[in-house]
């Protein structure tokens, strides 16, 4: 039962995936050429701490003995992995060079550094069960940003500022509402760059989306409320939440102008919608459709729940301002750092009608459920700008990514449609009938994890079934993942064994 | 409704406390001339940010108006007060400049700074009510750390280690029960100062000891409970927390030897205990006790739930290790970083028994709910040793404080018995029989918060009624407010109106 540590303990080292093969890089003309070219796209995640070194060999010694690497594949610059593995240029180049030492790479003048011939791959055992989704070396399942590109050093320095500016009280215990100068930064940013009428007063701090979803479903519970409507595609977290909370979910149909509002019953307490951009159909609601839950929640009483995901990332027009600037006294608007920075920091806001704001505190339990050093550094880091230029770049690159996904399907598999291409982090692809599951099990062969449509519809036997379809999550991979996964992706929806129809 | 904000909004700046006379500095001799000497404490707690000098000019300001400042008084040295305050030595000389130019303060060779004479103090309006707690201009009350002493410094080296360390892994959805690399420093240090057996396995970390007791509750629920057993004196934020999820809470009687745990019934589903500490009475349990408790779990499957809320602070001898390395199986040790770092981290931890770590994963539903720069740094802090360095600092400052306040109440109220001083930030102040409502009224009245033992009793009107105390914190006070709460608090200790039995 004891255990003890005689040094400080790290953490433990990713599992190896299943000897997925390497990505048929010769195969066609990839979508971008000069990415691909490099030949390969290593899924390295080596122990951190004073082993970093240590930790990159034996992750990359690994990926060649379990044929991941194939030999004669040409490894990327020291200072591209670098890069993308956010650590020292010199620490990937000591662990090339003890690899080179060992016969497990070659390096040779103007060729590079490859894998070294020779040395034969061992297969591994099989996974264990249950943990199929950790397994693979490329994921493109939708809901997750790209956190390899959280920005370490911007944060770092907005922590030093805001930690030396804050006053003592800053380390007691907090409002409950969050910290106030988190609530300030963020009234002015969401009413700059989402259209939300925000009074800091009103705006509660919690620990991701789903804690706020949580405490809106207790608050509508002491109401007295027993249903909630939802759209019929969107996160069966959600709904788990809503059901833990003694709600029951009642679906609104859903078709090309997005979620039918005009659906809406007297007896229902509260809805929950993604205006902005429907998850994971990925369109706007309408605006007849905007007007009609507006109008409901002005004669029922009712109350929006409007979930703002990723409303920072539109690429080809202006976004769509929130619905919470329409009616801020029947909206609760929800946003997250989880897309636009990172989900590990567990920080979400709500910006709450009057009543609902004391409700929501009452429910919470009279303290803040978040750390004092993170909101602070959060609000400091919006006041200062660099949230504008960080989700800036960010648009800028997973644009890109959007870019060279539509470019290569439609050359390799122009048969698939992709839809929902205009905002956020993922688009849908539409499959031909009955593949949806094919195409799932065929990209989990190949080491790569997509989700499909499915077990995004609330009523999977319900009489309008959904389409066969993926939802594709672009901004999931880091940069030297993404165009692997994009290229096992073009694979298998260009397989006629995989894409034609039964 | 619309609220813009044309520059980065600054917290609001705190209540000004409702004219406490100014402590009768010259009456006593006081328990550490050096610091009564100074004649002064200021509560102060000015906006951050830019405008920091400001902000500093008007609550000083603010403070002669008020009558908080006599004319006269002379003020810290700006050296001092810059310390106290965190902020830059320059800020506090050109805030006191501005305010000799306006001619509030004047400054003279060799006699310092002092509040001008001829200003006359304003009578403020009447303080809007159920905001008493937050108005006064000293707090002696239990439960708080002095924050003023967090280690910004260190703190923000520890951040910048974990952070340019961390896998990036570390930003996303993470585990829920919390970041390894913390559960791993947590599992060596608790093992070494406390002796714990833990394992990183059955860690979780939460969202402070609040959250840490929810979660518990939900799991007894669910496991069919309906009653735990707690102790005659406690906190009723605890008691709430059982309350709300379920449980009928069954108090033990208390006595010389702690808490009588021979008490504990076959019926009871759990027991919250403070074995190391009571609180507020400040006895560990015997060690009678200590096994009556283990029998009891081991004979019934109950469960133990520790509360070592202050384990790191024993002064006068060896600290009594947890109760949980007697019994892993049976006991879920519950620590926290709000008395040995800050609240405002919200960060707490459990120990937990093998079957009990997975129901209360289940129940916190999937996701990590502390951030992860947080939880990464405090990792940090830890197993780079300046945690303990930091604990060491502080025990001796509050070793300090305590010293001061027992000779100081030897001295100048000698019918006061001290009770609880071994441990801890808070001892419990036996007062004559009738007085704690006079005692605490006339505190108040002076612009000092204390807190009577009453409301820490589970049954105020059960047969044992508990007796005339305080319950002080000495933990509270930033240092430049200490020693004028001290004064204060002798002033009323001493006062033959105030403690004279009726």
């Amino acid at each position: 039962m004891e255990r003890t540590w005689a040094t400080p303990p790290t953490p433990p080292t990713p599992p190896t995936p299943p000897t997925p093969p390497a990505p048929p890089a010769s195969r066609t003309r990839p979508a971008r050429p000069a990415r691909v070219a490099l030949g390969i796209d290593l899924h390295l995640e080596p122990a951190a701490g004073p082993g970093l070194r240590r930790g990159l060999t034996d992750a990359l010694r690994e990926a060649v003995r379990s044929g991941r690497l194939l030999p004669g594949t040409r490894l990327p610059s020291s200072r591209s992995l670098a890069a993308d593995l956010a650590i020292a240029r010199n620490t990937v180049a000591d662990a090339y060079a003890d690899l080179v030492a060992e016969g497990w790479l070659t390096a040779r003048q103007g060729s590079g550094t490859r894998v070294a011939t020779g040395v034969p791959p061992v297969r591994q055992a099989a996974a264990p069960a249950g943990t199929a989704a950790h397994q693979h070396a490329y994921d493109l399942r939708a809901g997750f940003p790209d956190v390899s590109a959280f920005p370490r050093t911007e944060w770092l320095k907005a922590a030093r500022r805001a930690l030396t500016a804050a006053p003592n009280e800053a380390f007691g215990y907090g409002d409950p509402r969050g910290r106030a100068e988190l609530r300030g930064a963020l009234a002015a940013y969401l009413a700059r760059a989402r259209g939300v009428r925000a009074d800091p007063d009103r705006i509660v701090i919690c620990s991701g989306f789903s804690h706020g979803l949580s405490l809106l479903g207790e608050v509508l519970r002491a109401r007295g409320a027993d249903t909630v409507a939802v759209e019929s595609y969107g996160l069966d977290e959600h709904w788990q939440l809503l059901t833990a909370a003694g709600l029951r979910q009642v679906p609104l149909p859903f078709d090309g102008l997005g979620t039918d509002t005009g659906e809406l019953s007297q007896g229902t307490a509260a809805v929950l919608l993604t205006p902005s951009h429907q998850f994971p159909m990925g369109v706007p609601l309408h605006h007849d459709r905007r007007a009609a839950v507006v109008d409901w929640a002005r004669r029922t009483g009712g109350l929006v729940l409007e979930d703002d995901y990723d409303g920072e990332f539109r690429y080809d027009r202006r976004p769509v301002g929130a619905l919470q600037g329409l009616a801020p006294d029947e909206v609760v608007y929800l946003g997250t750092a989880s897309k636009s920075l990172a989900p590990g920091l567990r920080l979400a806001w709500m910006v709450l009608p009057p009543p609902v704001a004391g409700e929501v505190t009452a429910v919470k339990g009279g303290v803040d459920t978040c750390g004092a050093p993170d909101q602070l550094t959060l609000a400091e880091f919006i006041t200062s700008g660099a949230y504008d230029r960080h989700v800036r770049t960010a648009r800028s690159r997973y644009r890109r990514r959007r870019d060279a996904l539509v470019r290569a399907l439609a050359e390799r598999a122009p048969a698939i449609r992709v839809t929902g291409i205009a905002a956020g982090l993922h688009v849908v692809l539409r499959l031909p009938p009955g593949t949806q599951h094919r195409v799932v099990r065929a990209a989990a062969e190949r080491g790569l994890a997509v989700e499909g449509l499915t077990p995004r519809h609330l009523h999977p036997g319900a009489a309008t079934a959904p389409p066969d379809a993926l939802v594709l999550g672009y901004g999931t991979p880091p940069d030297h993942a993404w165009s692997g996964a994009l290229e096992i992706l073009c694979a298998v929806l260009s397989e006629p064994a995989v894409i034609s129809v039964a």
